[in-house]
């Protein structure tokens, strides 16, 4: 099943250069982990925003909740859930 | 150029099942059209709602109003647009 | 899965008290099939509103999506959809 | 009587790990002690989101208070209650 | 157990003024059968609105529903329930 | 004149118990004064949020402001003040 | 005592150019009967929209609703009304 | 002076294909003649949407109201005006 | 040309009683030298909040900035600034 | 192709004075190089607030994040970002 998530990020003011640093390669090397995996299908960045759109497949909402929470900067970030599903109107037969 | 298009449907009260029939026909042959030129990339209902989010890839902001203004719905949807780009942790090559 | 769905319903002002009767004798049974059914697990009113909140228990957003639009009602609904998952501190063995 | 209540989580930056794992852990307790009492019925998880969706079966809305405000992290909560009764159509003859 | 509701009329524009004179007189009716009930404890009007904030003291939110679903404008309003409790630096003994 | 406020609290992340504690027996005394006074008719507990709602008759605005503003909490609510008067239907001779 | 009102206006599609000249003429005479009454301070178009931001001076707020009510446009307006008071900084020893 | 306007606009279902037409014709035409007289500066088009963003330049905020009043669609537009002026860190001179 | 303007408050936590002083006071001065100068014209208090509504009459947009960003408070407010002008109904010959 | 963008800025509590006069300076410095550029069309202040309305004429949506995204003051604001194209009504051969 298919979810599309948006996530606009907050870094605290608080951090040093290095604990953003820090942060950031550990955020790469999650996402790209689970991109890798095959369940996280897109990660665009929304232009002019420190903010993503990314769609996610996965077995059900507690995969999803297991990846999402995963990300080292998941407690710095609004994030948006939509499940998605079949459209009656779309020509793919596969939904991604 | 990819933007991310959610749309809302709110159809008018007024209308006769035949004329939403009619509207309904010709929103499905206008939008598969755009998704056979490869425009229009993914057509994802919203679970739960009358609601899509759609993902395009057109040549520009000009070719993206003009496949969304030619729906036959337009008048009649609530449109929130997001221009999105490459990610700087995304694996992919190519953005779509 | 599980999903917690708010729906809002704006009854349009033209319509007459037999067409009212009458989608509100289909929406009862629409909804009380998919009760029976085991899918829908619970309907609770809003309290002061013309309003519920249902949690319902499918295969997957198809199958939500298939059952909510199946209502008479769907159209002229608010809905509000959230996916939920196993909470790490639930002591239920069963997520319902 | 019954309420929906959605709590959103919002940790301070300020708190170190020995902290956070201190309020986690008594969260947790205090949580599954109201669960164990029969009280609070259901807590689920937001997928994709530090929030959860819980339903609570009390005997007024002082009980309820005197629930919610327990949890230690209440002061770190945005929280939204909704008041819910017996709808209709609804099949159980109890309410959950 | 004591709520706060505040609603807000929307009168349709379709109706003619007979149709409103009867409709307000049911309405005053309707809410002074509440109010003498004792039930309906305040009823007062939002300064400069078509608005009303109402205090009530009811048995539960079963009956909060019956009353305020009772009203001949219901649906023709948007309404906003809070559950309120004691406050421990009240200084009455009773709620209201 | 009659005011109904609603404050929600916010309580600075930094503070220590002993300062907290210090306040909080503050605004205890504070609201409890203007409680006595009579000024203050109700103050209500919001059920599971750290927020009141309250109905104060003042001589006027500047005399509402006052009271507001002499809580030691002031500066840490998120407050909304409704203006109400008599409405028409209801049935007390006295607005409180 | 002095309210601030913003007041949006939304002109049924319905009315004929004769109706709408009749409410926009009983509009204009009532509010300049208010102007003339010295309780209605200041009438301000805001610049690009049907809005109007009014100052208004009078015995509280069962007068405030009075005048507002009597515009012959008042059920086709959004309004917000904001009660206001002396402040410490202000030059002037009169409030208006 | 200059404004940045945002219009949003909201076509009533109940007209005819040649009412629309029509109130199209005026509008194009009410439109570019403020634009030929220097006046409104930049028309854009929201890309996806029933709206636009225009940059006026303008002898004050009374000859705002009347261009932006004067356009045949402007009982049917949701209209964000933002009042805007001279940047420290603007390379240009003169500020359009 | 006139502006209303409101402006709310908001001090940070970690000042000092003496840094608050000083601001207050610096505060105190610069609102009452631009009132003294004829240019701010209105300084009201929102009963109940740490806000005020202003109303301004100065040369253009430019000036507006000047005087409000002087503020030694303004980095600690949230400002709505509405561009107001002449209204046909008004009876006062000068709009303030 | 053309972005409107809306920037609003939010300097930390925490900054020195020499820290913030450092980021204002290199700040200015950032935004007139990409002005000088000819890429950002026009920088305007929001009369009255911390915040401004920009014109960028740019080749995509990923040079849009670059030039945004390389402000100082970047993590500091909350940014809106709208995709803008030719409009039929508009007399200019040229969008910018």
């Amino acid at each position: 099943m298919v979810y599309v998530v948006e996530m606009e990020v907050n870094i605290p003011e608080s951090w040093s250069q290095e604990k953003l640093a820090d942060y950031l390669a550990r955020e790469k090397e999650c996402s790209q982990k689970w991109q890798s995996s095959g369940k996280w299908k897109y990660l665009w960045r929304v232009a002019g925003k420190y903010a993503n759109i990314s769609v996610l497949e996965v077995d059900g909402p507690d995969e999803l909740h297991q990846i999402i929470s995963s990300l080292p900067l998941f407690p710095y970030m609004n994030i948006k859930v939509t499940s998605v599903c079949k459209h009656l109107n779309a020509i793919r037969e596969t939904i991604i």
